[in-house]
């Protein structure tokens, strides 16, 4: 429903395509996507009997680890502004 | 090699048993565990034809967008804390 433009980018992800949209740039999906490859390369060169659809979703237990982390260090972050500005 | 102390759990994620090991706490673990088996019951159930392999790779991309997104945040915070020290 909504007029806001929209992007749309095939990309490869561990050799299967997939079709991305939305209105992010077409760089920055590309950039997820190569994330997502390297991170299940790298999981898969550690774990190499694992299954494609447990290696992905290790992956993204992978990635929402390095999301809570980060949240984390911008609750801290946003912490310190609050005192820097007291 | 490390001495450091590992907490070991198993989780459920869509079905699957995962064994997680790790120096995080274990409700950190199951935090992402969770997280991880939201995401993917949210993805499905917006795209019900995908296999459990692409849906976990979707998954994947998911976090991925939001930790990039997060990481810019950061950035962006960090740059104000050294505007505010001068």
């Amino acid at each position: 429903m909504s007029e806001q433009h929209k992007n749309r980018i095939s990309v490869e992800i561990y050799g299967q395509t997939y079709k991305m949209v939305g209105p992010e740039t077409t760089g920055h999906m590309r950039l997820v996507a190569t994330m997502v490859d390297d991170k299940m390369r790298e999981i898969n060169s550690m774990n190499p009997s694992l299954d494609s659809s447990k290696l992905a979703v290790l992956t993204a237990v992978n990635a929402i680890h390095d999301y809570v982390k980060l949240k984390e260090q911008v609750e801290q972050l946003e912490a310190e502004i609050k005192q820097l500005k007291g």
